[in-house]
């Protein structure tokens, strides 16, 4: 036992020389430490600071203006809180008390924003890390949706294929298969789910919860067992950072004004490959697509040229303006789509568009369902719209 | 177009917001920035900070003296060093030329330590995060073999296991297929790799760069094509930090001092899963083990309690001490193992231990091969060790 622990030792020391710098030996600080009322208290020790910030989505939005093109503009960003200096260096904050979600933060250091050294929980959103906790609150809350719960647990593969369209590259997608698909049989429907604007196929498993929303919908007998399958919709970039050939920056991007390849060009080379290799079942009544933001335009735009392979279509903040997609839209419609949901923030920018795309749906007679949210251009919509679209699949 | 634009600038906005204030609009940075020379320049826009210094695995470790247990031990720390002020309250540092390399590192502001953020490249090491670059100096370097390539590519998935020896628990591992898998009939030997002290079924894929070396031996010859099983080998734990049931912190852990458990009774139940569910050549010649550290101690008494089952064995920074063993030993090496591989760091704390195992070995007539690396009880001698031993497999 003696020898084994002199190698764990070693072990330690090697990666916790820096971070001991940082923290000092043995401060155990818990942040963020959720309370029984449901405040969360943050906690960083640091001694030299001269102000400790924190900025997360929790927190009451405030207005910045900006000013671009000429024109000024006002929008909801982050709140931002100051933290106390207590004893010993450490600097704390306690919320007020938080429904149940997936709250995102950083830390801002004498101006730099930094990672909560005590939360090892960050997820990349683009190119902008931040940390980031669950809270359930109550049974069935949004916050549940996306903890992982003692349920059968599907599977999450990155995989490769060729797409002839682009390049003959190869390029990697994300699929989640439900808790049961290995060793199985069955053949399972599917939905295509699309990233937005600057965006990857590690969007949706990893800021969005695909797997636990599914997972946990699947126990509940809300969602039917289905095969998610989230391409990577940025037709230059073949794969995320770390899986692509260059360790590249991403950002916003929106990827049609830089091809002349549109989504609907490209996109059967993706659904030829699942078809092949996975147990899908086919056809129109088992096959959806949904996406958000730019993901949204582009679903909208499958949709329209491919009325009569997607039964369900989901169109979460990102839509096609109707001008010019008259007759398309017309084709759609005609071909009976089981749902067509279109979900969208009241404070999203994109909410004019999404109105006048369901307005011209209303006055055609084309039934839309129409989910219209608090909020805006946001993940926490985002997951939302998903654990509602994903209840009414396949049924 | 015009309309498009307006919500991806509400994005940017959005999640900009906060690392504007850090940053500043358009700082532009470039960090870390790989010169031709194949020195490296690290930056960091930081106008209020007092000092900003860099540690990282390329520098010069400095020794560093704790005591323990009464004891005072010394061991090699990874070195410091200061950046530089200039203009704009950009701070900078450039390194020494370097070799080919996965290199991992973070910076100190003001005594504590934050992350580089203008690098979105970060991998976890049980509950540290940092910085990570790759540099590819010379053809055929280590650098090389971790980063990604125009070569056909395998996947890695995270799939469920029921493991009934473990509580009948869902357990959660990551498995490596070699490019034409999916859709294809052929039957592929399989590596069993196990991670060390508070690791996870993400170890080898994240840090260890297990799919890249892979990928890019087998798209040179070097290796056969193969499945490469990473199962998590904390007994208490089912899954890696996110896909677990709790927002556990990992430490490390010596998970067979608490549990009666040991390795070679669960194992039985990945192998099982992986035989049931995926195209596995099975037997001695297509089977092998291999882990670090504490997974190192694990493939050693998974090969000596199932000595037909493993026709090649890789201990990385990691044995069993031979007492008490002796009867096992001689029964495995008794069924002639294809390999028996033996890699350590001089500069390592378990290299005593993998001395006396060697030897043992070796006294009996036994034929071990023994890698001795320079440096340490590193994941930079554990890449290697994985390079090095995936080339001898199955051949």
């Amino acid at each position: 036992m003696k020898r084994f622990l002199s190698f764990v030792l070693l072990a330690c020391l090697w990666v916790g020389a820096s971070a001991q710098q940082a923290l000092g030996p043995g401060t155990g600080l818990v942040s963020p430490q959720i309370n029984p009322d449901h405040t969360v208290t943050f906690r960083l020790h640091a001694p030299k600071a001269r102000q400790v910030r924190l900025t997360g989505d929790f927190l009451p939005t405030r207005p910045v203006e900006i000013e671009m093109g000429g024109q000024k503009l006002v929008y909801d960003a982050p709140g931002v809180v100051d933290l106390k200096e207590g004893p010993g260096g450490v600097w704390e904050f306690t919320s007020a008390p938080l429904s149940g979600e997936l709250y995102s933060y950083s830390l801002i250091v004498d101006g730099m924003r930094v990672m909560d050294p005590s939360n090892i929980y960050q997820i990349r959103d683009v190119a902008t890390w931040t940390n980031v906790f669950t809270l359930s609150a109550e049974p069935g809350d949004p916050g549940w949706y996306y903890e992982v719960h003692d349920v059968p647990h599907g599977s999450v593969s990155h995989v490769w294929y060729e797409s002839p369209v682009l390049d003959s590259r190869m390029r990697r997608l994300s699929v989640y298969t439900p808790a049961g698909y290995e060793g199985g049989t069955q053949r399972y429907p599917v939905l295509y789910l699309l990233h937005g604007s600057g965006g990857d196929e590690d969007a949706w498993t990893d800021l969005g919860r695909t797997a636990q929303i599914l997972d946990n919908l699947i126990a509940e007998g809300k969602a039917k067992p289905m095969i998610v399958v989230m391409p990577n919709g940025v037709w230059f970039n073949q794969a995320a950072p770390g899986a692509a050939v260059n360790m590249f920056q991403p950002t916003f991007t929106n990827s049609r004004s830089q091809s002349t390849i549109e989504i609907e060009d490209s996109f059967p080379d993706v659904m030829a490959f699942v078809e092949k290799n996975y147990r899908v079942a086919r056809g129109y009544a088992n096959t959806a697509v949904a996406g958000l933001s730019m993901g949204g335009r582009q679903s909208c735009m499958l949709s329209l040229h491919y009325p009569r392979k997607f039964g369900y279509v989901g169109l979460f903040s990102g839509v096609a303006a109707p001008e010019g997609l008259e007759e398309l839209i017309e084709n759609t419609f005609a071909a009976q789509p089981r749902l067509y949901w279109v979900g969208c923030g009241k404070a999203d920018g994109v909410m004019v568009n999404t109105r006048k795309f369901v307005d011209y749906c209303n006055a055609k007679g084309h039934p839309v369902t129409f989910y219209e949210s608090e909020g805006g251009h946001t993940w926490r919509n985002w997951r939302v719209y998903l654990t509602e679209f994903a209840q009414q699949l396949f049924k």
